[in-house]
């Protein structure tokens, strides 16, 4: 539809263009949006219904709705804060310009406002700041008819109406009964007796991993937020949950990647913006490179003889890293699936040597046979002797022993003190595994060369 | 609950666990039971009530589940096999050895069976293999009335009865029309009237990456799956989406650590299943270490005559692998989050060149005041002379500006082709710039110095 739609924009044939328009889905119709130009936005847009613009303006870049509400008169704005619900509108505002912001709570109703300044409230990446106000809470007397009349009656606003909560009049969180279960149950069965007591909730200052992880483990479609004294203030949906999995997962990754993360996405970030995420663990890690420049320097009149030695540096220093990062990833994303925990680090150390000893002995295997074939007797390099084509393997074996070693505990040892295992990936892994194998390297060539 | 529930394990106490076993969730209970041993594990899986006991075992670990197929007799495998859904029957199906499997089927009625037998023959990682069968389907003359009629006929078999399909006599999809819209439309309106035709289906041969991103992109709950000939043939629900987003981003993460991805679980791998995944990329990566051998061996007999040149490898290298894969890594996840695709190649590296400009000019400079302060004055190495500085620091900021450009075409070009970008992180991208930093090195030595 894509191609149709841009075509009658074009053509200035906003008629078809609102028949079409109408029956689509409002992440497709932000994508459109995406790629109309600035005075044709607030045009394009006017022209959808409330509901669906209200839907479409969510699922829009930050820097278009900025431009829309610009162009919006007060009326309009107020009209669209009605539609959104409330963890959408507190998702803008984040994003928004102090001016713009002032603008939305300025149109906001009295209770609505209230409501928004109590989220902004909560910590950043907690519960409360994901979480919606709008959900349907039910009584323990009521009859599955009289809950039906209430969904009915208040779950056009909601964001679902899949899971009901009852609560008593102080609001406190009593049970959980599900639209399933009312629709299976006889009419007039109360909901007292058919609620389930037994309710997964998070407290609204729980962070948003662990909100995810629940939904994760017990399959949910929405989480009740409580408050400390189990007040039912709001829920997370599973769209949002899905939404934070994904945040998270791509902070490991840019971590684990040597950066520091970032909000933005790819194409919205400047090279500035990159350049300040990435500038950080570039130089960390390049002055720690002095080390391995020491060692090297330690070790010069021993290599001026041996000068044949050099060139077998990047080969030891990349195997070292890569065996070293392949444990260390391999523990960061299983620590932070929470399929292992500190108190089994003697097993996987254990198993992680295990498999060290395999990858080491066949490595160094290999690479005998390399040296022997490729650089003695193909290039027919005179230098290399079966004594060095020796010291190079035993490093390489030992290099890799240790490199994933190091490579499982110090993730393991960095979530215990409360760190994220995630900054012990390859960049930091690499550095430390480095220096190791050119100790190991001009150890074992001092005591079988010199 | 764990300490209560292993404690009245150990004392024998059956009737006190069952009453506190039936107000837990699976999830939990499925937790407890991987703790208990294997003797013990049969019977405390008997108090289960019926229903609590099929879901606890779709979620328990399938060594386990594998331990109590083979207690079971045939009659309480028939049971059990009765109260699962299909799409949780096929997963535990995969999971078996042959005669485990060989039992389920036999034990199966004729229609499941066929069903299983054709969910098998999806290819793997296909919509087909995660989607579930059972769902509610309504017929357009249907009115409100009929149709809650006949979700409450049907629905207590069905994973999920929110999103109802709609089917001609043919079983072409026609429209989709939600548990939400039944409640809020009035009861004599006509299905077809108030069903939405716009749905988001998907393919069953269509990869369940895909599937994912669909409810990523539209927030759904359910996503009806169809043949070729748009015949509706099973839905996929979020919480499998779910579990397809963290499996696609653990691949991902494995890939970029340089292994190939595993299927088990860290604590369920055996080392010899770690040594299988990671020796295949050790192996390959130190044979093409083999290329920076040949080029220190190629400058040896100018590095003999300035050994302190060799003192800067490490870091030049270290530092040129770690911009390299900063980008890479960037551009894979943007890549698996459709954030960009090959047409933004030329905009891609031309932010990454701006940023590399702005890491490059800064390292540098660090690295200049670092070599001068560190190593000439602190370290008293004479060797270093403001020229032998000027080389390194001129080789950073090149390598770090072609690290990054590579860093960025390489997963774009690598997904253009078809391949998974994910191949193209630190690893691989290490060992090229590898080279390319060896190289431009003891180009610009032999310019300045020689």
């Amino acid at each position: 539809m894509m191609e149709t739609a841009l075509q009658l924009i074009q053509e200035r044939k906003f008629m078809e263009l609102a028949r079409l328009l109408k029956t689509q889905n409002a992440a497709d119709i932000a994508v459109l949006l995406g790629e109309v130009d600035e005075a044709t936005l607030p045009l394009v847009y006017r022209i959808l219904p409330k509901e669906l613009a209200a839907e479409t303006f969510v699922e829009m870049e930050p820097e278009q709705q900025e431009l829309l509400i610009r162009s919006f008169s007060d009326r309009e704005l107020r009209e669209m804060l009605d539609e959104l619900f409330l963890d959408d509108t507190v998702d803008i505002i984040e994003e928004m310009p102090a001016g713009v912001v002032k603008r939305i709570l300025k149109n906001s109703d009295v209770q609505t406002r209230r409501s928004i300044n109590e989220i902004l409230q909560y910590p950043e990446d907690s519960a409360g700041t994901i979480m919606t106000i709008e959900y349907v809470d039910l009584k323990r007397d009521m009859t599955v008819v009289q809950a039906f009349d209430r969904i009915r009656r208040t779950g056009y606003d909601k964001e679902t109406i899949y899971d009901c909560y009852v609560t008593d009049a102080s609001r406190k969180l009593l049970g959980l009964v599900t639209v399933r279960t009312l629709l299976l149950s006889s009419p007039d069965c109360i909901i007292g007796d058919i609620m389930d007591t037994n309710i997964v909730s998070v407290g609204t200052h729980d962070d948003q991993e662990y909100v995810a992880h629940q939904f994760e483990k017990y399959d949910l479609l929405a989480i009740p937020v409580v408050d400390t004294e189990n007040r039912l203030v709001g829920i997370v949906t599973f769209d949002d949950a899905m939404d934070v999995i994904q945040e998270e997962n791509t902070e490991d990754i840019e971590i684990m990647g040597g950066m520091t993360p970032s909000e933005k996405t790819y194409l919205r970030s400047t090279s500035l913006d990159l350049f300040r995420h990435r500038i950080p663990w570039l130089l960390l890690l390049m002055v720690s490179a002095t080390f391995t420049g020491m060692i090297i320097t330690g070790f010069e009149s021993a290599l001026a003889v041996q000068v044949v030695l050099t060139a077998f540096i990047p080969m030891l220093m990349d195997t070292g890293g890569n065996s070293g990062s392949q444990s260390s990833v391999t523990i960061i994303r299983a620590l932070s699936l929470g399929e292992i925990e500190f108190s089994d680090l003697a097993s996987v150390v254990w198993k992680e040597i295990r498999a060290a000893v395999l990858c080491g002995t066949v490595l160094a295997a290999a690479c005998f046979v390399k040296i022997m074939l490729i650089d003695r007797l193909l290039m027919g390099n005179t230098d290399v002797t079966v004594l060095v084509a020796a010291v190079v393997c035993v490093t390489m074996a030992l290099t890799v022993l240790v490199a994933k070693i190091i490579g499982c505990i110090l993730p393991m040892t960095a979530k215990k003190m409360g760190f994220d295992p995630a900054v012990m990936a390859s960049p930091f892994i690499t550095t430390i595994v480095d220096a190791i194998s050119l100790l190991v390297y001009f150890g074992i060539a001092h005591l079988l060369l010199f």
